[in-house]
Formats: C-alpha cells, structure tokens, sequence
C-alpha cells in the first residue's frame, strides 16, 4: 500500500476552508521549533551518536507504539522491552520491526500511526506502509539511513530547526549534560533543564525518603529537618535556574494545593521520614508541597507547569514484569476549581508568576481551565497533552478553550515527547491543526484574515517564549 | 484591519450546507426579540437616559470582557471598575476605551469578540477593528451617536424588535419601575420581573438573616416564624405574578433538593437564624427551600429556572476590592439526576409545571438534561449558558440534546445578558447557529428542509412563549 | 409533507469527502447482519406469527418512542401502555397511532425519527411523514403489509439479511426457544441466548432471594449455601454455552469490582438471603459477583459485556403505574479505572478474556476507555450505547476513542434493540457513519483509502466474529 504525504494533511476538506487554512499554515510552516516541554534525554545530544536502530528508535521506548500491539496480544519482551525479572531473550531489533509491521493497520487513525506515517516518509522517504512482506526491506532501509552523518541527534536538531528543546530532569541531576551542550561552541541549540520534583514532594512516591537524604546530603543539612528539606528544594531549583531552566514539571495525581502552616507540615514531614503518614496525610503533605512550589516559583520565576490526572501502572503485573511508562496509565476526572484554589488565592493574582494548567480529562477545558485562565493573569492553558495530543483531540480543546478565553491564554504547542525523531512531525500537525481551526473561523465571519495570521504566527513562536520565559 | 460583517457568518462553509442554512434563516432573521431571561435593569427604560459613554456601555460592566484583560494583566480599576476599598483613582472613560483597543486581539474568536463586532458594525457602522491608533476616533463616533435620540435604551427597544423582555429582581424589590413602564402609554414593549429568591433561601448567603427580617416585616408575621417565612415568599411571589413576573430563577450551587418535614425544616430555620448550622445543615435547608420552590411554582405558576453549578468570587482578593461579578466566577462539575430527584418525585409529572435546567458543566446534556426533559413533562433543557453562550459551545449542545429529546423539549434562545446593546447581536447568533445546525440534518437527509423551516420557526417563536408561558 | 430516504444521508455534505464516504460504504451496504447483543425475543420467530398491528409494532414496547410522547403530555395508557394497578382503559392500537402521528414532530433530529422514517419508507413503501391527516391511511397501510407472508418474523430475518442474532436471557430460562429454532430444519439463522444474571448476582434488585432460591432448587443445594449458589451460576452458564451463548452481559449501577475472600463473600451471602445487608455491603457483594463472573468467564469463555451507569426507574409513580422500561431509565455520571481495576488485575492479561466495556456517560471514552482498552488485550470498547446510538454521538464516540485505540479495539455495532424492525436500519446506519467517519480521515490525508476500504469491512465483520467469539 503506498505511502505518500497529503500536502494539504489535517485541513478540512470543505475547498474554501481548506485555501485559508494552507494559506495560514504557509505562514508557520517553517518556522523555529520551539519545545518547552518534553522528555528527550540530553545526553543524546552530547554523545551524538548514531541511533542503533529502528526498534529502538521507534518501538521499544514509545510506550503509544507498544501498548497497541499488547492490546492485540503481543508480549512486551516480543517489542523488546527487558523483563525485570525474567530470564526470557528479549527480542532482537529486526523481529521487533516484523512484528511491528504485522501491526501496522492498528495505528490507522492513531496519534501514533499519523506521527510515523509523517516521520516515515519526510525523514527516510519510505513511500509503502509497513507490511509483513516489506518489514526486511523498511528496517535495511532506515538502519542504512541511521549510519550516516545526516541522521546523527545534532545533525537532525539542526535539521529540524530547533530553537529551544527543554528536557525533564530530576532535582539531584547534576546538569553535566546540559552544561555540555551549553559549552560546546560546536553546538548552537538551546538545551534546557526542568526541575521535575516530584517524587521529593510526595510521600507516597516509593524512594521517597532517600530522596529527602539526598537532598539533605547535598544541602548539608539533617535529613530531618524540614526547614533544611525547603531550602534543599529552593537551593536545587536555583542551580537549575543558574543551569537555564524556565520551568518546573508537577506529575501529580490531582491538582490538590494545601495551605498548612509550617510547624504542621514539618510535623508531617516528620512522620513521612518514619512512614507513619496515612493516606490523607500523604496527601496534605503533598498538597503544601504543590504550595511551596507555587511560592518557589514566585520567588525564583521558574514557570510552573501541572500535569495532573493519571492513574500510573494500573496494571501491577506489568509493572512488575517490565517497570513504568509501558502503556498503563490511565485517565482519572480530573477537576481544578476547589482544588487548585489555596494556591491561586496566594498566588493567582501575581504578575510574574506562570502556572501552566494541563489536562488529560477534556471535560475541564471548557467548563474550568479556560474559565481560570480567562481571569487569573498567572493561568495559561496547558496544551492537549498525552492521550489528546491529537488531531481530533486538539480541535476539541481550540473549541472548548477559545471562545471563553481566546488564542492568548493558552500555552503553544507542547510536544511532551521522548521520540526525538517524531518532534518535527508532531509540531508539524500542531501547526496545521490551528491553521485549520482558524480557517473555520474565518471562513465563518468570526475573525478576519489578518488577525487569524497574526495569530497563527503567535501561537507558533510569541506565545510559547512568553509563557514559558524564553 | 477592516471590519465588515460576513452576511453569511456561522454558516457551515459548505456551499450546499450554506445554501440551506441562509434560507432557514431568512425565516427567522427578522422575527421580533423574546428575551424571557436577562439582567437588564428596568430602570434603563424608565428613565430613558442616554447611555454615557462607551466604556460604561461596553466594558465597565461586562465581567465577560473585562476578566480576558485582566487576564493579560491590567488592574481592574484601570476598566473603570471603582475599588470598594483603595482610594485609587478609577481610570476615565476614554483612558478604558483606549486599554480596551490595545488588547482587541485577545478577543478573536471568543463570544464577546463575536458580539462586540457585530454591535460596533451593525449600530454604529463602525468599519475597522479597534486598536491603538483608532481609538480615540472610535470613542468620539460612538459618543456621538449615543447623545442622539436614537441611541436612547427606549428608541433601540423599539429598533431592535423586542417583543419580551424579562428581568431580574430582589424579591423584595418595589418593581415600581415595571409597573411604570407598564402603565406609561407611550411604551410598547413587554418588560416583565423576575422572581430571584437566593438570597433569601440559603443561610449561607451574606445577608440571609437580614433578608428574612425584611420578608417578615413585609408580611407583618415574626422573623423567627418559619410559616410566616414561607408565607411571606409565597405572599410576594403573587405580587412578583401581578406585576408580570412569568418565572422565578434560581441560582445554586448545585441543583441538590430535599424533602423535609415542616418540622424538621423550621427548626433548621431557626437554627440558621442564629447563625448555628453546619454546612450540612445548610445545605440541607437550602435543598429543602428548593422543593419548597417547586410546590409554590406549581401553586401559583411561576416557571421555575435553575441555574446550577457556579464557584462564585473564585478570587478573595479580587472580591474583597472590587465585589462581586467581576469575573471569577468559575463552573464546577455539576450531576442533577439523583440531586434534583426528590423534586421531580414530587412534581415532575405536573402538567403545569415547567422547570427548565441549565448547566454551565456541559457534559451534563447528553448525559442527563436531555434524557430527563425527554421524559418529564416539567422539565425543558435551558439554553447554553454563561461560558457556553457561544458558536462552537451552542453547537455541540444542539448535537448533545437533539438526538435525545429532539426540538420541543429545549427552552429557545435565552440572552441571560447585563448587556443592553448585545441583545440583537446574540438572538441573531441564536438564530444563525439553529439554522447551520439544522441545515447540516437536512443536508444529511435527517430532516425534511419543510421540517426545519418549522422547527427555526418555533425555536424562535412558539417554544420560548410556550416554555416561558408568554 | 414528502418522506423520501437520501440514498446519501449521514454522508458529509462535503463533495469529495462524501464521495468518498460512498464508496466506503458500498463495500458493506450489504453485508450481512451481526447482531450479537440486543433484547428481541426469540419466541417472536420460533412462533412466526404476524405483528398485530402498527402501534404494537412501533409504539408500545419503544420507549425511546413513548418517553417523548410522555414529555409533550400525552399519558402512557394513551399509548397503549397497560397501569398495573389502574382499570383505566388503555387506548385502542389505531388511536394510538394517531397520538403518535399527531406528534411526529418531536421526533425530528432524534434517533427514534431517524430508524422510523427508514423503516416506514423502506420496508413499508410510506412516501409522506405521518400526520394528523394521514394517520388512518398509513394504519392501514402498514397494518395491510403486516399480514402478508413477507412480514412474518422468519421473512423479515432473511430479508433483513440477519447472521447472528443474540438475544437476552434469564439465566433461569429453559432457552426451549433457542433449541427450538436451532433443531427447525426450516429455519437457517443462528439465535444464540445471552446469559444476564444481575437479578441473581445484586442482592438489592427485588426478587433477588426467590431468584437464589430457583437457582438452589436447579442445582439441589442448599439454599443458604454460597459455593452451591456459584456452583448453580456456573452450571446455568454452562448451560447457556451448550445453546449457544456467547457473552453474558452485566448491566450495573456502577462498574465497581472487588475481590473479597470466598469466606467474607459467603457470609455477606447469608445475611444477604436474610434481608439485613447494608447499602454498602450489598454493594460490595454485587462488586465481588462481578469479579467472579469475570472469573467465570475465563473458564467457560463467555464474552463479558459491561452496561453500567444507568439510574433505573427515576419517577417512581411512573414505575408503579406502569412498570419498568417506560422512559426514566437516567444516566449517571460513570468511572472505570478505579472500579474495574480489581478484575483487570486479576483477569486484565488473560489472552482468551474478552470484556467488552459500555457506557452512556461519553466522558468516559477518550478518558478511560480508549486508554483501557489500548493497553489490557481483554478490554475491547462497546459501541455507543442507548442514548448515544444517534448519529452525531456515534461520530463524538469515534473521534473520541479512535486516535488512542484505533479501529481494531471496538466492539462492532450492537444494535441492544428490542424494535425488530429496526435493525437493518440502525446497522445501516452505523455503516453509513463509520464510512463518514473513515471518508473525513482520508480526505484529511491521515488514512489510505485501501486501509480505510479494509477498516469498514473490518468493523461490520471480522471485529464483531473476533470480540464476540462467533
């Protein structure tokens, strides 16, 4: 079956709207990439050297790729992914591919499907879709692509034309990488840390409390010591601000802000170091963490992004058998409004302040996040992220999120990605999906043509350096 | 940038779809205003003044458009919004207008954005979009044309085709202004109260006590009777009745009902006048209070409008310095199936009761609105409300509610606005959107186009007058 | 006013896309019909006998049907609906239809509207819609067809083209039907029995002790014995398997699981048959029957089905009057991953296991249903079901389920019908929409036409043979 790109993918088919919409994308299509969040490793860019191959360059550590085909009834060690535990042969790269090409009718009308299709043809000039009978050819075809100079991580940053890529990083990581890169006059990107705390702030996080010595190690103060806890924290966070960073990552299950006084969370503190919280302890402690981080941001500008809503590892035998992120954390209800308030009743308000809401419950765009961000100055629009970072997805949340809070309050285009090699893609449907969305409008007399391409452009460059500091 | 109203605007793009979308809309576009529910004060037409400026007219006042600037960060007394503490000064009215042109593009694509466009095109030929350089010229045309006597609240009555328009009103209001608007043989129009007894139904409201002691001296019974205290509602619901009123609204944190025993209820009563109820116990009442809406609105034929679901004054602070309606008000999920229970138990096959539910949680119309209004005889699915008064919002609940209930069992457009000026611009929304809905089933071979043209027809005419008992 | 079927409705109106949604569905328009869940009994074709006439046949037993009559006023023994306690006289079978006809218009845009008018043209060759004036002649008319040879129930079953159809069953049912049909050498469709125990498994639905104490008397244990009580559940469903099941289906109040020890299971057990559980403990017993149903099935291999969130009989005095399935069954809001989570533990993994998940709470499908079942090989997404089998909520459902679990992880379309009549047009229709649906993502360039020709055949065959194991 052949492969070939739609010039005019993701636009509307309707003939009028879809000229408006090519014309705005026009405006986008090659501008800078601009991430501020995501999950590529930085050492990838300072060791740059060569993918080992297609497998794990697009299967083993794309957990969208593998829960597919163990939804179909494939074993995760059949994707490549080692058992931690067992002694079974994890399979080589080139049957992880045939087995992935087997599947490949499972990602039509997927996030992941459309991001491959996309990389597939533009990077290595595939024009079939996988199949059992090509699966050999396709894998000889990218392996020879991946030796070359022009698919090293730097040559492909520079190819992709990216400005700005941030990475997630824990607070004890001592940067080198990020100090590489920022040194290496050979290297013109920008390659920022963010501050990911938590499994430091929330008690329940197994290696919680070994966590807490290492930051009272380095802090030089005593593990039990809650005021030393804080300044550990704010002290990490200054060496990643002085290291580039412009935002701290909160993975949390809800958005639940405490307002506790300090002698109750050192209290509590105290208790969660000897593991005698109960559950609604835990999750007080971790409420007031939310807070302080809230205040540490305040005080030292990093933005404050929150990424509420997943239940992790649902499924404990996986989790077991093969560890985290592989294709089992699912969606809760998610709500902001009485949760989030303590913390935008101390700090909404503030002007410097940047607290960037996400969602994976898309019930909360219209009815709670676009209603905060419409008011609170400090409250941006997270982008749809995970589950909805797609194209149907994300016309849902322009519709649920403008018409209460316009284009300005939302916070550009956010990859979220680990998949290094899907990122010009992904930014890539980001930016025709908005031009679509605008052509709707336009062609329906709600905004004028001029104004939809300023936006378009904004929300492509303006936006993110402004929300994110950059 | 060049503002000229699209005559085809919220029309799908398709030129099939478009085609009938104009003609279901040419039925409609001229058919008078019925506004069953709104906040315009009756006053405005009593004395008839003109309009002082256009920073009153559109901004001041407009929590809508007022809330997206202070988002962006402008203070809200820099919007003419006095503070009820500081002594800063408010900034003047042409001071407003010119901030509110520097922040135009903030609402493109937003409801405000779309009504405010059209209002400045269609009543004061405005053709260019605001902005810095044009503000001062924009400010002095529409100063200009509000000294004229067309520009008088009475002369638009008229322009803008109003047949009904309700308000909103303290129970204990006078409604002295209704009834000279009433008995002034020089005004046409329809103006009728509305009923709103919140304040004095929940003990959690500021000001309960107060208000009961003023129900009590109205009724010449005691503050501490609780027969006097329903008495004394039922006793000006029938003044509210003699002077026009058609409904009674309710507006509630969310649609809980409870029936109690008279006994059980007065002694809460009594309770809360001392100030001594939990917040359970508050809620218990409050719920109870509703049912006792019910049975009165069956007595004595009041529609009865809910309006659940809002976390008002969401900031303290913003509160504390500017009052309430100031934009952060905030919806919160909202469940009526087993909250508004009791109630229909109780009256939800009366024949002549009419109780309309509105949601501001729009997950809640597939799931619940639609299905109870297809069964209940009382119950009409309200009108997209507040944050989902807008195109893409009025959109999805049509597509939500229709395939469950159908046409006849939703309320009509109502406009729920403070804001006088927008009142044509929003029907004509209403009435545009109906008809691209409706041409989409018949373009689809759903709906037979005679069909439609009855259904455009009776959204406008027949079902508010109907719903609202007009 | 003319009824007349568009040979392309539910197509976009779009030319190209709808150009292509024709093609797609000319690839199954005349596929033969899976129907492997629905509620038509089978008596209906072991008997054969001519419908008695066209209110009986479209009016009494739907209540899709009666529910919007009832909301317009009109009582439902006017329907042809017999009070169980009243000596009202119920209306005779013409007059009902005029009722009916009187009020067609309620029906536009609904799905009941939709599957009538299919029927009426299509089967009946009925050219106008029904009014007050035509209501005698279209009596008539179709009553005249009804006792024709073609409109027996066995002609209908091979012109409509029927594979499989499921029924459901009591487990206690002798299913002398289904052997009945399955030994009439005559008869050459396949009717399998569905095994639904939830009036065995929830100690709180009515008759609950008479039902254990049946099932006691069928396997001779002990009334009071809880390994007796599983052993007999165990036996119906093998019993069921000998005929021809292939599912048992499960609706509940909430998809809550639990996995109780087999001793604190027995003793809720006991005092269950003695009337003296708690709400909370019978809702921990219903929870654990669940997972040991799931248990079940993983023996015998019948499909599991999930049909929950649906509140019952909302208005009592409807209930009471006139029993059950009559038009106040209410969704609730609903939540998976922590309610099913115990059972997908325990049976997640288990590669025979297939549990199909249903809801009427939409929230639910790209928050937790798409992900579940994009992960577990036993979860499988139930197609919309209900209130969501229309046309704009089957395309909400496929945007919001397809991007994270594709094409392959849905259940095929069930039709849950009781309307014998209707099942060529609801399969029909939702052949028309999945071609709509894969039509807009191929003109949106994300899916190959060959892939999207595969997927729709898929999705009326090989899917629903695979998920219901046929």
């Amino acid at each position: 079956m052949k492969l070939q790109l739609d010039q005019d993918r993701l636009f509307p088919s309707d003939p009028a709207t879809r000229d408006v919409a090519r014309a705005l994308y026009e405006q986008v299509a090659d501008l800078p990439i601009i991430s501020p969040h995501g999950h590529v490793a930085p050492s990838l860019l300072v060791d740059d050297q060569p993918f080992p191959d297609p497998a794990e360059l697009f299967i083993r550590f794309d957990h969208y790729v593998t829960r597919l085909m163990h939804a179909a009834g494939v074993d995760l060690d059949a994707l490549g992914i080692p058992s931690t535990s067992a002694s079974m042969p994890v399979a080589s790269p080139r049957e992880v591919w045939r087995t992935f090409s087997a599947h490949w009718q499972l990602y039509a009308g997927t996030a992941s499907g459309y991001w491959l299709q996309s990389t597939f043809s533009s990077l290595f000039g595939i024009d079939v879709h996988p199949d059992e009978s090509n699966a050999d050819a396709l894998y000889d075809r990218i392996q020879a692509a991946l030796v070359t100079p022009e698919f090293r991580p730097r040559a492909l940053f520079a190819r992709f034309g990216i400005d700005v890529l941030a990475t997630t990083d824990d607070p004890m990581d001592d940067l080198a990488a990020h100090r590489a890169l920022a040194g290496d006059p050979s290297f013109n990107g920008r390659v920022l840390p963010t501050f990911r705390p938590d499994a430091y702030l929330n008690p329940a996080t197994p290696g919680w409390s070994s966590n807490v010595g290492r930051l009272a190690d380095w802090n030089g103060s005593s593990v039990s010591s809650y005021a030393g806890y804080i300044e550990a924290l704010a002290g990490r966070r200054r060496f990643f601000v002085e290291n580039g960073a412009v935002s701290a990552d909160h993975g949390v299950f809800e958005p639940f802000t405490l307002d506790l006084a300090p002698s109750d969370a050192a209290s509590l503190f105290d208790r969660a170091l000897t593991g005698s919280l109960t559950a609604g302890e835990a999750r007080a402690f971790t409420g007031h963490m939310l807070m302080e981080s809230a205040r540490m941001s305040v005080e030292d500008g990093l933005v404050m992004t929150v990424h509420p809503g997943v239940y992790r590892n649902h499924s404990s035998e996986t989790f077991a058998a093969f560890g985290p992120d592989t294709g089992h954390d699912i969606p809760v209800t998610t709500t902001y409004v009485e949760n989030i308030r303590p913390l935008l009743e101390r700090y909404g308000n503030e002007k410097d302040f940047h607290l960037v809401l996400f969602s994976v419950d898309e019930t909360v765009y219209s009815r709670e996040v676009a209603p905060l961000a419409g008011f609170y100055p400090s409250v941006y629009i997270g982008a749809p992220w995970w589950f909805l970072d797609a194209p149907d997805a994300v016309a849902r949340f322009r519709s649920a999120v403008t018409e209460t809070a316009g284009f300005y309050r939302s916070s550009g285009f956010i990859d979220d990605t680990r998949a290094f090699l899907s990122i010009p893609a992904r930014h890539d449907m980001a930016r025709r999906l908005d031009s679509a969305f605008l052509a709707r409008l336009v062609r329906e007399g709600r905004i004028a043509q001029p104004a939809a391409e300023r936006i378009v452009r904004d929300l492509v460059d303006a936006l993110p350096r402004k929300v994110f500091k950059l």
